[in-house]
């Protein structure tokens, strides 16, 4: 008995042992971060604790935490260490952990179920959700200009700022759910499905990768525009792939209930494309993300892993 | 009859003149901002348009600019130029045009009119009133970090995204709204009361100072200290102020409905002290004002006579 165990352990591939790895990995880089998040939100008997409680509730309930996740992964990729990004990862969380609070509102996508839980305006109350993502926002640009695991230069907090505000609002994440909501009932193009997820959730993956980037300042120009490059791809295929789970996801595996962008006749890569051609565009943009990748060698190898568990995860 | 009103322009006194000049000099921040904000908002045009149109509904459509005129006044003050703070101006007004857009949504305070105009959700609709203040919120970051007319030292910049960002989260304003929201139909002591506006609106627009002071970073301590004294007294002020208004002023005056505070049962200065005892309150924080004032001399006039006009204003 000992010994077949033994010699299953032996003849698992060097491919299946590094798939291990990276998941240990990425359990250690979500407790690093969650750490993190635990450690930046207001404490939750610091007045007003309703609002503390809230946010608290809002940003550390779960999640995948791929943003950090892709943060940590291109930190490596550029010879920077985790805690080098550790506080912009933390701000780039909060921003989506603020985008997610609001567009469960009952206002806009009316969500009640949330990463298996509660949604935030459902735990508390609506004014309470609007102002637990109002105060997320600001929260996520006060840890970039003030504390420690950051860039000590000025200009690089700058730069910081910038990528993250301009990828949050009118012409980023806000305005993407802007088109999104413009978009219900609607018959889409391609084109214009592409345009809307860009800003919506492509904007805040390029800006994930571009701010561990910024906290190098030293990187040279050429890897800067390959790890754009990856970022962009990823995004869109982060999409699709969200969407692709929507259709043939399982609730409970996925912690919130499919089916939703049906509901709400929301357009789709599968309901423009149809299911299999959405998977052949999913795989071209992973092909084109790692592609983009090359020129960083084996350094970029929890990248490759991190573009490949996102775009293969069942959940 | 012509000679009688030459003597009665004569015998003007000193003081009118300057009222007259300084009522010019607001008139003239009030459209050098609007001017500025008009520019530095996303153009109606642009996609998304509706979301683009209702942002530019919601800061452009009136609104006297209180904490612009703040800072022009304090720039003053210090030696500097309106330019040299009229993009940290919009900044701040944005922030503030932001909290208006979301304080007035129906899960908030629920107001239909603004400024004598429908309100953001409203005129649009709840979701894209959401949307609007997120995104302006953004909008207002990235106008600290990009552009001109700002200090050129990124170590400037990062000081003042560090301003706004604690005076806008949840130990700033959004804090101050949640004590707000949590204050309905109680009880509340002075301290309490005291302790919630510090943050609803004391935090802003002490802010608005502190970063016009941040904008000459030579500026020696004991002097931003007293502009903080200055700020503190004011912000309180113009909150009792406000409460005031809102028992004794005149709705069409004001653009907006009267008694709101009443009906919804909130806690305000003259519920807790009276109508007299928060107009003494008033004249005593106006004083210490105009003594945080007195080493700046000459070049603080506009600052005396904004707190005068904001302290004795009829709306």
């Amino acid at each position: 008995m000992t010994r077949a165990v033994d010699v299953s352990l032996v003849s698992r591939g060097r491919e299946e042992a590094a798939a291990v790895v990276f998941r240990a990995q990425l359990s250690l880089w979500q407790a690093r971060v969650n750490a993190a998040l635990a450690e930046c939100l207001p404490a939750p008997q610091s007045s007003p604790t309703r609002l503390h409680e809230a946010m608290r509730y809002s940003v550390l309930g779960g999640g995948k935490r791929v943003r950090p996740m892709l943060m940590f992964a291109t930190a490596q990729a550029i010879g920077l260490g985790e805690s080098d990004v550790e506080r912009a990862a933390c701000a780039v969380e909060l921003l989506h952990a603020y985008s997610l609070v609001h567009d469960d509102l009952p206002a806009m996508d009316d969500d009640d179920l949330r990463r298996g839980r509660p949604t935030c305006h459902v735990a508390y109350d609506d004014a309470t959700a609007v102002l637990v993502g109002d105060a997320l926002q600001s929260l996520a640009f006060e840890l970039l200009v003030s504390g420690e695991n950051l860039p000590a230069s000025a200009q690089s907090r700058v730069e910081l700022v910038r990528l993250l505000a301009s990828a949050a609002g009118s012409h980023g994440m806000a305005g993407g759910q802007a088109l999104d909501l413009a978009a219900e009932g609607m018959q889409l193009s391609l084109a214009e499905v592409d345009a809307m997820h860009a800003l919506k959730t492509g904007a805040l993956i390029r800006a994930s990768v571009l701010m561990a980037a910024a906290c190098a300042p030293a990187l040279d120009a050429r890897q800067r525009q390959a790890l754009a490059e990856f970022a962009e791809c990823i995004g869109l295929a982060f999409q699709i792939k969200d969407d692709l789970l929507d259709v043939t996801g399982d609730s409970a595996q996925l912690g919130k209930a499919t089916g939703a962008d049906q509901r709400h006749a929301k357009a789709t890569y599968p309901s423009i494309l149809g299911v299999p051609a959405a998977q052949v565009r999913l795989r071209g943009l992973h092909e084109r993300a790692e592609d983009a990748l090359v020129s960083f060698g084996e350094r970029a190898d929890s990248l490759r892993s991190l573009a490949h568990w996102l775009l293969a995860r069942a959940n």
